[in-house]
């Protein structure tokens, strides 16, 4: 048996969270009041930890481990994410030198971010498994410490600190919810909690485009995805480690997916109602609460939010996409007759009831239109959808055609 | 000397602090270590505290003071933001009835929430006056006790239990800076922090389109703006509190104003940063810091972030000029002749330099152009202004005229 194999202890978890107390910050646990009406939800947030991720705990207390020998030769890691800033940000605490593999299309505001915790970068051409390889390649031969972002017992501790401080601040709680991507936060959380509390339910939820984990635990074996697809890139992973899959299948009651358009309404409830960023992958925790993918019925429920490193484009995507489906904003497209007037009638229907221009085209003589026709397509800014059918309304019952 | 009138003591903030234990968080003090590299900053996070702004523990401090006959009467206030918020949930809290007196005109998002907290709502024909006036009305007529959003001792003591925090979580920070619009929660701040450490310095930060304390304390006497015109709508108000006046006059180091440029990029700097939603009204301390607007080279400065309340329409445009200002979208004008493969040949080039196209609007025969042209206008994500100039510069090289 694989379980066999499995090196955490508590004692372990208790020695990494001493070993990680001056480096790290204990995240505060905020109540979330209107998430889910139907339980209490709180949010443990591991977005506000130094790096805007929960994945520097586990680097800082693997490089904390290494021998002085080690420690000279320095670590390396092949990430474009949170594992990236983790690992840069703890050998640099540590005052050691590390090196970071990435694939050249590697956003460059990622580049930047691990730079700037003290890391040497090393893009390689291609995708990431790419830069995978050439990480292995520069372990053998310059004698670094690879840092694995999550199949490492060490770095399992090191995550689960986070389940410690929940039974501190929550000793209560009746079920936590983590996000799982190689399911290193996941193993580490669930081993601490169901240690010193079984009761306590522990759920994993995985995005619906990259299942790597939820697949392998209700088939029994590590199955491997060709391809994932989510914008909770944090967590979009082809294959669980072969220890974290046996903790999941050990200690986790459940793990459960969410789709984007669910995560992409989760982060907009926590900026919304918690006044937080949350990146897709500590968004998914939310989400499967919000959206009773999860029994906690009645429930005290801690939402793990593991990370808020999401790039602003993103962010601004998400957004707009949440405005459009909640009516506060919207775009019209009205038939005109060429004519002078005509975007002054227009305009003053929509300015009367109280809805805000944002963008106007006008534009004449298209195939489908009358020939003396033409088209107005204006973006605009409303209240709810109420109001968005006022301004329809009126402007059909004053004679506009709307396409 | 109206400064005899002032009544608000330690002892009155120390039973403050008691009294709102179970009603509000004490939120946490983060470290922000990017937004001024001269200076070590950290931030009390009041966006993150009950209803998302501070305006709560003055409102609840004050109901909690109430005589039972005032309280079997109930409270009224006149607010469209974070006051009404506050005092609806003290009211509910405290199992007493509130009505909120707001102008017709309201953002329904505001009314909304101030109605979840459980208070009774009444919409006045008009602007914030009529609605204020209204209030004083059904005061009288009714027996209401109005809380005052600032002007008031109680409410002052209560969110002067802020200070007490600051200083519990950071006995030794040389300097705190606190928004300022009718001056309730600086006065507060500051009684609590120089009566307990007189060395620590306490700065006010306005909005340069609301700057009626910054003006009344320069010219040591009242002032009333006319109008008043900043994205910061939490601290726009047209005069100060009699009282607030001269707590900021006798405890406050200095007030100072930024721009709503300023204001914006501070907003932003908390989202990429910090994972943080402030309002801009709650940024306007971070943004005297970010631009050097106060004198903290080289001390600790605790950042009171008072607020997150941000309609998500106001985030999306402050995370778009974002966006455009550091070069991450970017719309180009070319001017292409009218024939086939002119669109692919365009597109070829952006989408080859890793650009990413979000919209196209192609238009003919504008009396601008050529009789044979047309432009095409294309929106754009980019990664920064090298990368803008890079696709301008192929997209010229192979011939393309840029407008």
């Amino acid at each position: 048996m694989k379980e066999d194999k499995l090196m955490v202890t508590l004692d372990k978890i208790y020695h990494a969270s001493f070993v990680l107390k001056d480096m790290i910050r204990k995240t505060d646990m905020i109540y979330a009041p209107n998430i889910n009406k139907d339980c209490d939800v709180y949010l443990k947030t591991e977005n506000l930890q130094v790096t805007g991720s929960f994945k520097v705990r586990g680097a800082a207390y693997k490089i904390s481990q290494l021998s002085e020998e080690e420690k000279k030769r320095g670590v390396i890691a092949c990430s474009a994410g949170n594992h990236a800033q983790g690992v840069a940000l703890a050998a640099s605490k540590n005052g050691i030198k590390s090196l970071i593999c990435l694939p050249d299309g590697a956003p460059i505001s990622k580049v930047e971010a691990t730079k700037h915790y003290g890391a040497d970068i090393c893009l390689v051409e291609g995708v990431y498994d790419d830069a995978y390889n050439r990480a292995l390649q520069l372990k053998e031969e310059k004698g670094y410490t690879f840092v694995h972002p999550f199949d490492d017992d060490e770095v399992i501790a090191g995550q689960g600190t986070i389940g410690l401080e929940i039974l501190d601040q929550m000793k209560d709680a009746d079920a936590v919810v983590v996000p799982v991507g190689g399911g290193g936060l996941i193993s580490g959380v669930a081993f601490a909690i169901k240690a010193l509390n079984p009761d306590i339910k522990v759920y994993g939820v995985q995005a619906q485009g990259a299942p790597s984990m939820f697949n392998s635990v209700r088939d029994n074996k590590i199955e491997h995805l060709d391809s994932v697809s989510t914008i909770a890139d944090g967590i979009a992973v082809k294959e669980p480690g072969e220890n974290t899959f046996e903790y999941c299948k050990k200690y986790v009651d459940g793990i459960v997916t969410v789709s984007d358009d669910e995560i992409a309404a989760a982060i907009l409830a926590l900026i919304e109602q918690q006044k937080l960023i949350a990146e897709g992958a500590g968004a998914v925790s939310v989400a499967a609460v919000m959206f009773n993918k999860i029994p906690v019925r009645g429930k005290k429920v801690v939402c793990l939010v593991s990370g808020g490193n999401i790039d602003v484009t993103i962010l601004s995507r998400v957004i707009k996409r949440g405005l459009l489906t909640s009516g506060r904003s919207y775009s019209l497209t009205v038939e005109l007759i060429d004519k002078p007037g005509q975007l002054k009638g227009v305009s003053n229907i929509i300015a009367d009831l109280g809805g805000n221009v944002t963008s106007v085209h006008h534009e004449r003589a298209s195939e489908n239109s009358d020939i003396n026709g033409c088209y107005l397509r204006i973006g605009l800014e409303t209240r709810n959808f109420e109001h968005v059918e006022l301004i329809k309304n009126e402007l059909i019952k004053q004679g506009y055609k709307l396409v």
